[in-house]
């Protein structure tokens, strides 16, 4: 069997892992450890804990146990001081603390689930971005980035963590044994190239033999891609993932409804140009499809956070990267 | 096998259960939806709820399941927005709010822990208790009375629901069916007592066939049974069980050490005398046996409420009460 290995967390993956889960193939994620907002954030700051969000969200993913354990853990809750929690965050937040370790909590979680597959956090130990943007400026914390308070035109000029975080090795494990390892997709400063930051991670996907597959996201976030066209996500992404190269970008081509576009741009954001022209002359190999879902996601009230609405057809993606392997 | 049913929940509860899973019995508690305070009634409070304490309690309690599962659902969070919540509770809140039942999330639960035996809310609603002290003066709600601010020295004249609450059937057929049930070892006013207030569970307790048996605390509590002996928590129970009749009553005759004892001073507790000659005379069997567990329980740190330190030697009680059945 194939192993797939996404470096990821959050929709994007899940909405992969939907797909992938379809076919007979090994699939794990490593997830970032720099997510600092929401449920996840408050959690993470009150309890020292490893922020759980991600690995719920794939843990459910890559689930195949009771429908009321998956809903359970994507319940969240809308009164009172437990308002805007995942219960899957904090029962993952209970368990590191009842256990003591983020991966025996994984284990546990993985179990009630009856997961197939593997969620690794690609550090044992939360971690703090920082991005410089064009122009200077610092903004400490994944969430500042993710949800700006700043001029979100600026660019992220580069991106870092504030400690130097050695890998979990069963993270560097994944990745040497991978066939693939796909990005996104996902938010590219938040959610992918966090855990390329991770000592040990560049090198160990550098040498693993995996064919490097990028999926570019449907469309730009405001403070992090805006303007960014399919072949921005490749050179950004190129440029952190050094000196591994980048083999295959996977690029949607279906341009969403006026009525979606419209909404996402009170967001800001914008339909990702599939440049497939500027991509070949990288020397990547890029695929591009009709890759939208047809329907859209609403966000729970409960949730502070900003959702996609818009997904990818995760059983065409899925298809698409299981036949580049 | 026989089927007891426990009418409690709670500490003395959970005891008595770690005595009784030795046996070959089929067991069940009968909890009271009157819990307003610590943990539990910041749930209900919040999210509307039945409280899931003593659930919670219980159902570790006949738990065959992993350690690291009973470690977590009695996992206490020490610090933050959740500090002093067990996250049993939130897991039996979150389980209640998204399967829409606490039928279905008691069900959950069990099937998670591997539990054996039953545990049921005596409601399908969460109640309130209010005690009219000698005096006239009123206390509205169990975490009130439980822990009074009030003069603690004044009696518990009457109790009350606050609303006409009608039994939860289950709980009514596990009445039936009973072999015996048992009333404690537990608070006699917010823990035994208010299940005893329900539509339909004096009459259903008085027409089962059952051994009614008192398991007699081994402390009195300060503003619930001062002053208490052995013959007065007989008495003041057959009271509220009328027309049903106690057939046993279930007494510990070994003083626990001055050390204890002058610890429990400071909560005002004192050692309950066994008055067995004075239980004689009321026309209930009445059997005396040395029952103090040789060791004390410390409480953690995050809990609100207070534990008993003091416990019954779960052994030599269930097996007591196996003999008497």
């Amino acid at each position: 069997m194939k192993n797939i290995v996404i470096i990821g967390g959050g929709t994007g993956t899940f909405t992969l892992l939907s797909g992938l889960r379809k076919f007979p193939t090994n699939n794990a994620v490593i997830v970032s450890t720099a997510d600092d907002g929401g449920s996840t954030g408050r959690l993470r700051e009150e309890l020292g804990v490893i922020p759980p969000g991600d690995i719920r969200q794939c843990l459910v993913g890559l689930s195949y146990g009771d429908a009321i354990l998956r809903d359970l853990f994507s319940y969240r809750f809308e009164n009172g001081s437990l308002k805007g929690h995942a219960m899957g965050n904090i029962l993952i937040a209970g368990l590191e603390k009842s256990t003591g370790s983020i991966e025996q909590a994984i284990a546990a979680a993985a179990k009630l689930l009856n997961v197939r597959g593997e969620v690794v956090p690609v550090t044992l130990h939360p971690t703090r971005l920082t991005a410089t943007l064009e122009g200077g400026k610092q903004i400490v914390g994944e969430h500042n980035i993710d949800e700006p308070r700043h001029n979100g035109n600026l660019r992220v000029k580069s991106l870092r963590l504030d400690k130097p975080s050695p890998a979990n090795p069963r993270a560097l494990a994944l990745i040497k044994k991978a066939d693939a390892i796909v990005f996104g997709p996902g938010d590219l400063y938040t959610s992918t190239i966090p855990s390329l930051l991770v000592e040990g991670v560049g090198k160990a996907i550098a040498a693993s033999a995996a064919r490097k597959i990028l999926v570019v996201n449907l469309m730009t976030k405001w403070g992090q891609t805006n303007g960014f066209k399919a072949s921005d996500f490749a050179r950004e992404l190129q440029a952190y993932l050094a000196p591994a190269k980048l083999d295959m970008v996977i690029v949607n081509t279906q341009k969403p409804g006026t009525a979606v576009i419209a909404r996402y741009q009170k967001e800001k954001a914008e339909f990702v140009e599939p440049d497939l022209d500027v991509l070949k002359t990288m020397g990547t190999a890029a695929a591009g499809a009709e890759l939208v879902f047809a329907g859209t996601f609403e966000k729970n009230s409960a949730d502070t956070l900003t959702r996609s609405m818009l997904r990818h057809d995760s059983d065409k993606l899925a298809k698409l990267i299981v036949e580049a392997v």
